[in-house]
């Protein structure tokens, strides 16, 4: 209730040209206390996707939100398990030819509250004076009239990815409202539940919705701003698909002493299968992996060499001696397929260790996967690879006799939710018209990238509602989304806020709806 | 205090030539009815160093049975931390000449419950008609007068390494009184609680006790059995040390999609660290690992044949497709020294995965020694190989300024309690005697081992104590120890307590103490 009494409060403002008077708002010392008290409400919310009591009061707060906003909201669902709701709003302005719909989603990563700093929980948010690896200090929320400083963090899971996407969406809205301005596009507002489980029934909702679901563009916004700081507009994603592996050994864990060097040792087994995936340069050996690539076009690869190089600010910010990539630049190897150990798993390590030889080891893959691959051609590389190494490839617990049959027996299965890239083209009108309101908001050239490292299953929007989508991301880089410490700049989420109202006053909208 | 009164309970008995009437009391079901209650006691004691309190606890039961036994007892100590009180005992025997110190350890393995089996609970003793994997079924403790199988296996922390021992010994000194037997030999009784942490305040008790501890033979009371079921007699024991390993990659965890194939994956470089210390067949590939391992005698080597060969009823019992060790028999490859894989653990696997380049990847390796290695040089070897492959190892967690400068850097330390093998020749007189009398209670060939697999600080015996030590194992080899779902099968328990008392009554004792 906090969050619908807070937005209800307008602020006096006269409507002028541009975007000034959205930017002053957003400027507002007051209006950026309202806000901050508003997102800390909602990030408090747990948003782990299977927790469905929250999820859906997660829903319910964001209906509030756009309710503040003079919105009206519906929840479209599906009817099945593990499910969480879309909320959908439309509003219609008056003269405008053009709909732009506005995606984020409002679930977090899975948490281990335990990984998280002292201190911190990942659904307690919390305020720091800077990034706790550069001595943050943790501050008490601000009470009203006191000074908020754009370089504080807030923490918690889902502050960056994606609840500041939701957040930014309906307060650019709310602030043209209160700045008297008219969006001169019709909006669409969509906000999902399930994205880090891979958008597991994205396309059912737009089947079942399509009707209202039409758009001329769909505007992202998920993930993180360029690392150098410059606003961004993105034209693709990469896809993205989880496999779980697991090698076996014996089937009892047994005493490393009493049989070690006669019984095989599952980690090794697993680290030797690993290892040969890789060359010490992190280039992929499995065969085949990046012959269905599809090349840039000229237009992407002029795009890639504009972008700021960002690899000396990133290496030392990360500490990291060398990157991957034998030379190849960050932006270039955000374009390639990778393969990633997510965890890696046998036995236990520091004060849990034991001489043991464990029975199994685990490792969760990642692949990702851009223009021209696809999901299951590409997670059937790896079984291919794997079978080459001698092992025996299942999709269940072994039984004793396969265990006897099959010296090395490997586990291997994709996880629901996989999905392929997406590409919109460069050169696109409407997308143009995006990007140059968000030049409009930016005080230097914005990056245009033609691909993202990170994924979301955009290709749904081109096969069940023929639209193509563009990301406009909002948050600072260094997030730690997808980890513990999650947390966002608070200047990120107030510029975040002036981008969205700069597409919803979009300059010379173009429809491409029948084109 | 139910120890004491179960213990003070004396059967009637007629003190006859030879074994037979330790193997009828054994063999009561009364009696066994006590002491399985009595061993549920002592086994439901936590007896993992560090809890001080329960080891405390520990050491003041076995005092109590001692008492039972009519042995009054005293605790050796050394004044530091995480030290835990060896429970010294000694009766003299009319007339004998020769004097053998019994070893046993009551401290455990640490424990993971939530790794145990359903039901289970390291500290709460469960009885179960059979090894869970093949079907047992959890029974009530029984009444008196109830019949009591031998088959039926006992679970818990510590029941087979090495209460097991601890309870076997007091327990055989406990029947020779209760049939009126006399030992032939003088006793030490020595119950140490350090083993499972590298026994790390042996050799300081050895050197303050020295006195204490004199004795022609010491008899160790620990590991198990043959794994035919045979009873044996061990000559050798392998060293062992433990390393922690730990690799790293960028100071904060990443996207897996927003940094994968520029940010290395540490999990990636551990694994393929890991992959080459050996070959597809568990073959150490670290250079000179095996230069310096002594050659077996043509003593040993016979007794090496003359074990029967086990291969096939393990490759059954565990399920295994294929041994390492191309092709070389079981007992034979624990004459080697090994490199194990205890776990391995980077970012999370299962439901709690997500995807991130973790910032670190761990390991604990377990070397184990055998004569001709030496700690330092094995570890010194393994370092070498580590940095042979570009990685500046280093005994801290790394500045940032050390991120930056190596590429690959390799944390590795040698945990403490690390020691080398020991080896008593074959052929002395004393270890034969205990052979022979270890052999009259057995119905078949008993196995002469001339080095275990596993471990035991043995080589402080000779160094402190100027004696040798041979090894009497007693429970079942498949008993998980180290592992979770420890268990005793009771039938060796019962066999355990004959063995030892056997020993006790041996013939012809021969003093080497002056030679």
């Amino acid at each position: 209730m906090r969050i619908l009494i807070l937005f209800v409060a307008v602020l006096l403002a006269q409507p002028v040209v541009g975007q000034q008077p959205v930017r002053q708002l957003v400027n507002d010392p007051a209006q950026q206390h309202r806000w901050l008290s508003s997102y800390r409400e909602f990030l408090s919310i747990p948003n782990v996707l299977g927790d469905s009591v929250n999820m859906l009061r997660n829903a319910e707060a964001i209906r509030a939100m756009l309710a503040a906003a003079g919105v009206s909201s519906e929840l479209l669902t599906v009817n099945k398990p593990h499910s969480a709701p879309v909320v959908f709003g439309e509003v219609k302005s008056p003269g405008a030819t053009t709909t732009i719909a506005f995606y984020a989603h409002y679930d977090g990563q899975p948490v281990n509250p335990r990984q998280w700093a002292p201190g911190l929980e990942p659904f307690v948010p919390a305020l720091y004076s800077d990034r706790l690896d550069r001595g943050g200090k943790a501050l008490p929320f601000p009470s009203a009239g006191d000074r908020i400083d754009g370089s504080w963090r807030l923490y918690g899971r889902g502050s960056a990815d994606d609840k500041a996407g939701v957040f930014a969406i309906i307060a650019a809205y709310e602030s043209l409202k209160k700045t008297g301005r008219k969006a001169t596009v019709n909006i669409k507002f969509f906000f999902e539940g399930e994205e880090e489980a891979g958008s597991i029934h994205l396309a059912d909702i737009f089947q079942k919705y399509r009707s209202k679901l039409d758009a001329d563009l769909w505007v992202i916004c998920d993930g993180p701003r360029h690392i150098s700081g410059r606003k961004q507009i993105v034209f693709g994603v990469r896809g993205d698909v989880n496999v779980d592996l697991k090698v076996y050994a014996a089937k009892r864990p047994l005493h490393s002493g009493n049989y070690g060097n006669w019984a095989p040792n599952p980690a090794m087994r697993l680290a030797q299968l690993l290892a040969g995936m890789k060359d010490g340069e992190g280039k992929v050996l499995i065969e085949g992996f990046y012959d269905d690539v599809t090349p840039l076009s000229a237009m992407e690869q002029e795009a890639l060499r504009r972008i700021p190089a960002v690899e000396d600010i990133l290496r030392k910010d990360l500490a990291l001696g060398k990157p991957d990539g034998a030379g190849r630049s960050f932006m270039e190897l955000l374009t390639m397929p990778t393969l990633n150990i997510n965890g890696m798993a046998s036995g236990n390590v520091g004060a849990m260790a034991s001489n043991q030889i464990p029975t199994e080891a685990s490792a969760v893959l990642d692949l990702r996967l851009v223009a021209g691959n696809d999901v299951e051609r590409q997670v059937g590389k790896l079984v291919r690879h794997i079978e080459k190494q001698g092992y025996q490839v299942i999709d269940h617990e072994p039984s004793d006799a396969e265990r006897m049959q099959y010296p090395l027996l490997a586990f291997v299965a994709r996880r629901d939710g996989g999905y392929n890239a997406q590409r919109t083209p460069m050169d696109l009108p409407i997308a143009q018209r995006v990007a140059e309101a968000i030049a409009s908001t930016a005080g230097e050239e914005i990056v245009r990238v033609p691909s993202s490292g990170g994924s979301l299953p955009l290709f749904v929007f081109e096969q069940y509602l023929g639209t193509r989508p563009v990301t406009v991301p909002v948050v600072n880089y260094d997030n730690n989304q997808h980890a513990e410490n999650e947390n966002v700049k608070l200047s990120f989420l107030w510029e975040g806020i002036e981008t969205m109202a700069a597409i919803m006053l979009l300059k010379q909208p173009v429809s491409i709806r029948n084109k």
